[in-house]
């Protein structure tokens, strides 16, 4: 992922804390585990779907695997969240904050991987959304839960929209950090209005009936 | 998947468009979901097991990547089912019918493809059971289920049955059309005897204490 | 893995027996499965760990897919569990042991692999333990539990020890037979010695109220 401008880079690398900080916490909250739990699904969360990404482009061994840093972030955010757990609830909100950083910035890296390594448009705007919610996804398997991002909230719609821009500013031609910026705040909006207003996507017509 | 005779190509589309229908549906029934969960199952149904294959031969990205009808069906088979899951209760022999076209499709096609990949016989079969299989057990682990296929009805039987076949018939030089449609066939009756009759494959010795 | 020393090798042949044989044993046990079912999850257990690191580190097909024996072995202990399953937990305590020796051999021999591929330390430590974890961690999702190893016991631990001894070694030049043995003993003492006295790794401060 080196080949990003340095202030997405940095952008990314917050992202990872905060996926490793958040996935540790929602597990701890979620299930009982001990350190090597806490500290894997912390791991996972952060570093998954950009794994995930890696192995379906056919970029292994995974960028994960080659640059320390992000598994370094990654652990020292699951490190905090073992240690602090029960002291970090009370900052719910400036860690949902920086986890919508870490959903917008993964969703743009994501579907700009993709293109560089030859993908299509689709496939392409596909794996910016696995590398932005792939992580979370694999977490909440492990500890027994249908994921979040298939029941509720916005979060995967957000990050397709990223997604999206990202490749159509590479199809014109237009990417850089300007339109990667744009991109990932376009994400940021919608996910924090998502949030504020606890909006949802659409459920099946007729399962009314089923919401209990 | 292209090197595929033209029919054979258009039975692969039937099961795909198939599986995404009847993930879809399965989906739906089994938990609550907004309409990113019930595309995103119906998909992973449809592709996920062709992708698994295409992971563990190399040939990377998977074909399901690069190949947009694929995409598109399992998208307009999830679709549907989002829209119209209510209605299609109703039809669900023809599902079924469909859905076994699907898994004897996907296990001829996946144990073929394997060995054009060189790989041996055994993996090969075993690579076809995971092609037709592995979309259907993804799904299952995403709504928090056992999967189906380890549990019971003559699931992967059928297709380990077609995969030999074909493998076999690659190994005497016979294989073609015919002999991939006359695999297929045996999977496909096999599996609609089983639905027919509520066949099991063997449990356990000794487990039906466990069983309620 | 055919450069590993022959009593290695035999050594991680005994290892992918006992974990075929107790993987497909503790899925019997976990809930109702078919012998499709038993079957695959002790294949799982006993080959899934190292086809995890064979996708990570870009060797595909993974080993598994390659020398049937491996695929022969997890085999045959699948389905000695499925035949003998209500007698064989008299057998506890050896089965135990045999799985300890797989749990070290495994997390030797894949972090050597790691390093033969190119990989950092820090990965190859990770990639070794993900090899002697790897396959328990599917089985157990499988089955629709949270991973015994992310909940208790000391399992990851001693398979982090042998594969940071093994990659010490390798740095130091002095890895061969007797450092990869020297390294998978300690790993199976400590793991001995966690089941003797039912050690846990820590747990999250403050979580004692969730312990039940």
């Amino acid at each position: 992922m080196s080949t990003q401008p340095p202030l997405l880079l940095a952008l990314d690398l917050v992202g990872t804390f905060a996926f490793g900080l958040n996935g540790a916490l929602t597990a701890i909250r979620a299930t009982r585990l001990d350190v090597v739990g806490v500290v894997t699904l912390g791991m996972m969360t952060a570093l998954g779907g950009g794994v995930i990404r890696d192995i379906l482009i056919g970029s292994v061994p995974p960028a994960t695997f080659q640059d320390w840093y992000y598994f370094a972030l990654a652990l020292a955010g699951a490190l905090i969240a073992f240690a602090l757990g029960h002291w970090l609830h009370r900052l719910e909100m400036p860690i949902t904050v920086l986890d919508a950083v870490g959903l917008s910035v993964f969703a743009v890296i994501g579907a700009s991987k993709a293109i560089e390594y030859g993908l299509g448009a689709g496939p392409a705007v596909l794996l910016g959304v696995i590398t932005a919610v792939g992580g979370g996804t694999i977490r909440d398997l492990m500890i027994g839960q249908v994921p979040t991002v298939l029941r509720s909230e916005l979060y995967a719609i957000p990050a397709m929209v990223a997604a999206t821009l990202t490749v159509a500013a590479l199809g014109l031609e237009i990417y850089g950090l300007g339109a990667a910026l744009a991109a990932a705040a376009v994400c940021f909006v919608i996910r924090m209005l998502g949030v504020r207003f606890g909006l949802n996507a659409p459920r099946p017509p007729g399962s009314a009936a089923q919401r209990r």
